[in-house]
């Protein structure tokens, strides 16, 4: 590194807000589950957006390049940087405003997202978003990776629960747009380029988002179902008949066993081991009915044949219960072996088509592999993992062949490679495959546009 | 316009596919209310995303521009060419697929907003968009300004409404992004940046729309209100009482007597003359409590003195006829004499203090104008207008001025100078007063990167 770069921004940053200490970057680093390491010559941890701005002008100056990082419980390697300076938004987590008025809610990107959701609870409000790594992962990570989660059936990803945005961009100035508005139709809707582009095109400092009704009801119901293709009509039903539905997931039975198996305290809800498993969860403003609505939509399933099981949490602790199955989904086959995890998602309709076209291509190119089917299947979003067969050589597993073939399937029914987790690093070489030139050349045209020099995260995305 | 130009066109499109026939080219060259009227040396018609791509690539092969036009029902200019080819996606009108599971519809370009509602309805869902002029404007349009309407409170604008969109390139390529997908995180979320953008960026052919569970139950309620706070008590109970608002209306005094005054057949709900109302709709996926649920709703706003007066329609005649007034006011001040139409949007908390800074400053400029206040007030979206004083000499009414002041009011509490029509010709000489440099450089840097030759609709917008 540059020793008058090093100078400058340490002068700017002062003593806490950067470091060179090995013992603490080591964190900053790695990867929560180890896929990813890197380096990096320089921590830099702003405490303002004018810390953030000078940090980005003086990097650009001097032709250095920045690997921005939120809460680093990112998936795909985005956030770690290989020999680039490390821009960590952390110091920046306060939360500016709270207005329950305006339903809205102005964060600093390093605010993590349970902060806002209690900040929202406090003013009688719910923030929505909702996924595992929550206590951890912060509000401009959460917005560059357009996070999604349990409750976008309901409520959409981050995009949709966006207002405004406060982005430092390439050149060190500051795109300030944080207004609450849910109408402004002057101009392009510039935060809409920072939103999901991993860190490439500015850095987020802060957002204003937006804040809905606390419900005032609230459901769990687990059901068993014989097929994806039935969960789908249950689906369907759920949503209709109750207006209420929050989230809709889906566990096979591989994957609820292994959960079972390697996870203490995660119990099967519903016996007789049925092949798949949903969770609903319903919410409403309205306290009055809501139950009877879920109890009669229930019974009409089985009725229909849509369920073959059904069982409502009656209360608090059953309804943890029930998630707990679903939260430790991820705990519970990583210790299985060498395996695949694809983040797909496909027009709802075709998650049966895929899951049996993607098992039988995964069967073929590895007889015994045991498939682990779960995720967001109120959205099409499935967590298709393939894990190798017990016994056989982890080195012989054809793990790349296999995820080819079912991001191939995801793709040919106009699906989508990577649905909530993002592109970073471990994506990259693909998108060439799924993306038509028409669209490489105006993703590298937006790049080239915003951040001609290459300042912002190098490595991902494009 | 170079004849060797003309000869490709037409040769391309074909004699259905072109007009230069004056009576032809008249309805397309003048806006509705007549403000706006231009020319063009020729219209061309494509029927296919493949003839549109070849009357791009021409035109900027031949340096010539384009004005992309769908229904004509613009408010702000956008779409009346001066000079430039008048590109008609009108022809362009089918529906391509409607898949209930997926809640998705895919319609082209130049299909009417009503067309989509019809094809949603019949497969049993809902598409939400509504505004006044949805029996002429078309998808094309109403995405390229990310119309609003009636429903935004409940389901958003045109951009929270798309999944996907077929894109006309300013080099004649097709970006191809129809996609269904409730989630895909792969790179930059091209299909944003033509939404809002008015022509400027690409011209839209197709798109994959959002569709809802088709409403079992439907309220309609008019509340008296005395001042634009006490409303916003009532937006704030209708919502977290019932969880099923799905439009909040207000018009004032002044709008609603000169509405009954020159629309005959509207009439005026409730007695007493209050100075507000507002109108109020409710849906619900569940036929069962909501009536009761907004029942005790407005008796609860009675008693804790947040409305005067309230009824709720007893049929969809009363229901329509609610709706008729608030309809009308556009239609009912009109011929009042001059006037200034604005479309601001403040945060919703700001709108009664809007009104109040608005109002004293129209009547320090002009004592004894006649302030019309209507529109989305739970967007924080009013349609204000100043009429001139009654007996005053139109060319004497400082429209410019009280223009000016009331966007500036906007401004300073954080609003929008156009929350629903755009920018447009009308609006564009405004933008530097109330956008950053960063703001507008950034704006520019994308029209430079996306259409570097200025071949879409060089006059609207940016």
């Amino acid at each position: 590194m540059d020793p008058l770069l090093h100078e400058r921004l340490a002068g700017r940053l002062g003593p806490t807000g950067y470091s060179v200490d090995p013992d603490i970057l080591s964190p900053y680093l790695t990867e929560w589950r180890g896929r990813y390491s890197g380096t990096t010559p320089f921590l830099a941890m702003p405490a303002s957006t004018e810390e953030v701005a000078d940090v980005v002008r003086l990097c650009a100056e001097a032709g250095a390049a920045i690997t921005p990082q939120g809460g680093n419980t990112g998936l795909v390697g985005g956030q770690i940087p290989a020999g680039e300076i490390l821009l960590s938004l952390r110091r920046m987590n306060r939360i500016r405003a709270v207005d329950p008025v305006d339903d809205s809610i102005t964060a600093e990107a390093g605010v993590v997202l349970t902060s806002v959701q209690e900040a929202a609870a406090e003013a009688d409000r719910l923030f929505p978003l909702s996924l595992a790594s929550q206590g951890s992962a912060t509000i401009g990570g959460l917005l560059s990776t357009n996070a999604g989660g349990v409750h976008v059936v309901r409520y959409g990803m981050m995009r949709d629960l966006t207002l405004g945005l406060e982005v430092v961009l390439a050149d060190g100035s500051v795109l300030q747009s944080l207004k609450s508005l849910r109408k402004d139709n002057t101009g392009y809707d510039l935060k809409q380029l920072f939103i999901g582009a991993e860190g490439t095109l500015g850095v987020i400092t802060a957002a204003t988002l937006k804040l809905f009704p606390r419900p005032r009801a609230h459901i769990v119901a687990v059901a068993a179902t014989d097929s994806p293709a039935q969960a789908l009509e249950l689906l369907d039903l759920a949503k209709t008949r109750t207006g209420a539905l929050a989230a809709f997931e889906i566990m096979n039975r591989t994957v609820i066993d292994m959960t079972v198996k390697n996870v203490s305290s995660a119990r099967d809800p519903l016996g007789g081991s049925p092949p798949y498993l949903t969770l609903l969860e319903f919410d409403s403003a309205v306290p009055e009915g809501l139950s009877d609505h879920v109890e009669s939509m229930l019974a009409e399933a089985l009725e229909l044949g849509f369920a073959t099981d059904a069982a409502i949490a009656q209360n608090e602790s059953q309804a943890r219960d029930f998630w707990f199955l679903r939260e430790m989904a991820s705990a519970g086959h990583r210790p299985e072996g060498a395996q695949i995890n694809c983040d797909i998602s496909v027009p709802v309709s075709k998650v049966p088509n895929f899951i049996e076209r993607a098992n039988a291509e995964a069967e073929r190119l590895c007889p015994g592999v045991r498939i682990v089917e779960f995720g967001h299947a109120g959205d099409g979003n499935i967590h298709y993992t393939v894990v190798q067969p017990v016994g056989l050589d982890p080195a012989r597993f054809p793990g790349e062949s296999i995820s080819q073939a079912a991001h191939d399937c995801a793709h040919a029914l106009n699906g989508s490679i990577s649905a909530e987790h993002g592109i970073g690093v471990s994506r990259r070489e693909e998108l060439p495959r799924y993306k038509s030139e028409t669209q490489l050349i105006l993703m590298r045209t937006l790049k080239a546009a915003l951040d001609p020099k290459g300042v912002f995260n190098p490595r991902a995305l494009i």
